[in-house]
């Protein structure tokens, strides 16, 4: 019964214009597949685009606040879960989800690839830039994978998926 | 495009049979309105009975787990959110219910109810003790609901969820 | 090695003044014996009077506060513990004493009594109304006690402890 | 009032010869100062070496634990916090900390400078390899300093400490 949740982290205020377009991309191609999307819920960046993505073509979109009231948030989000945790959320983002996606990067996402290597999750990096790949495939070799396009993310997930006991 | 959220807390393994009964049809009723139910997600008592009711009418089932893993997962919950984070879950669980409904007692229910209290949260207390009663009531008069069967708890809700800005 | 730590919680601004009194005299009592005073760490109401009075004799006092930034702390505090988490800050609270005493009543001090319980913890009720002492006595008779005066709130935690591993 | 805290972060059992070295000097000469040191309190590694050596100097030791009860924490802990709550303590670490000595690396390790930078906190890199300091630098310019020696960790942290606001 359990739906497959693919998590999809990247910058908020900071996001570049490449992140905020891949991110509407992934959103877009995860809620075609019939999976959740899972964000940190916010009406930014990353966040509010692959939200707005999965919501295109009507999928299903979660989102973990760091707050605990409704300023804020992605019009996009369907299920709006309260932490009122802050940045410690961060671990319950990646936790919960079966796929962990960089999208972007920043001190909060590379907070979340961490949490999620702690958590000896797989995690994907789109188009990060040469020092945060070098740094994360260092830091955890066999959980994590570089892509530079939204396709090769999307058949790495379906692969990782694949080999995962869900 | 924000989705109604309905907590439905309860003990655990402790639970009685009426309060397994009483979850059961709260959770079917939930999802009969289209809200979505919220649990604490493991795979005994009122959780399990709330969201197995909610799935028999194909509802959608979230569940706040304490835990890092699957183990004890209820299977008649559909979104797994993975805490890792034990019993201070419980303030995720109210601050992301709409309306919070108490179905039978214990310490942990107990704290969701005061940690939904202290949100500012409505609670709906069904068939408690006297002694639930009187301190509950005490304690928050304007936030406390006390009712005996399924469907006076059903039409509550309705009538806070009109009073109240979601 | 490892330090006894004693929680005193309570209300904050709607203590009344015989709690912060107790709290006062609890704070000196328990620092005297060489523990340590623990509370939510506030500059208001029982935090903030309990740990005044373990100042007022040298004690070390810690404060588990529910927010990130020096705002509201109280000044008597030593140990500042920033967790962002708000109330769920509660349980840390609880797990962290190895005797937990409530002050006074309201919906944050009953959620962490509510926590001490589900995490097995002693719970002293300390001048708290009758439908406290008959609520939280009949959810966990061996775990709850209930005094009167601070003097046998002293000599129940030392009891305790004696009995307590640490 | 408020006790200056400095928090060692570093991995546990990953840690190399030089980490748990580096800790305990770094523990030792923090005491000195009369700063109270804070680590994740488990009894390996980075966290072990550096409360040992506070205690040589009879320092205050604290230790915030991922767990909820006495197994596994360093004899060399004074204060032990019990956060029940796993990774996602370490943003309690860092937020609590004036300043964040990393000492060693690994996906723990990095996740606590990632929410201390989130957190705008300054972080000191001691001994860690390029790909670290490269990925750091670039992530955040005016809050991260690489240092390879003990010696030079210390008089930056006092540097730090004598333009922050505490």
């Amino acid at each position: 019964m359990r739906k497959i949740i693919i998590g999809v982290m990247g910058p908020g205020e900071k996001a570049t214009a490449i992140d905020v377009q891949n991110a509407y991309e992934l959103g877009k191609l995860i809620a075609t597949q019939g999976w959740v999307l899972l964000t940190g819920g916010r009406n930014v960046g990353v966040m509010d685009a692959a939200s707005r993505g999965a919501k295109s073509v009507n999928g299903l979109t979660i989102g973990i606040l760091p707050c605990y009231d409704s300023q804020g948030i992605s019009e996009a989000v369907d299920i709006t879960i309260f932490t009122d945790m802050g940045n410690a959320r961060n671990n319950i983002n990646v936790l919960s989800s079966h796929v962990v996606i960089a999208c972007g990067m920043g001190a909060g996402t590379a907070s979340e690839i961490c949490l999620a290597l702690k958590g000896n999750k797989k995690v994907i990096l789109l188009s990060v830039d040469e020092e945060s790949q070098n740094f994360f495939q260092k830091l955890a070799p066999k959980n994590v994978y570089v892509v530079n396009d939204v396709e090769n993310t999307m058949a790495l997930t379906k692969q990782i998926l694949n080999h995962t006991k869900t």
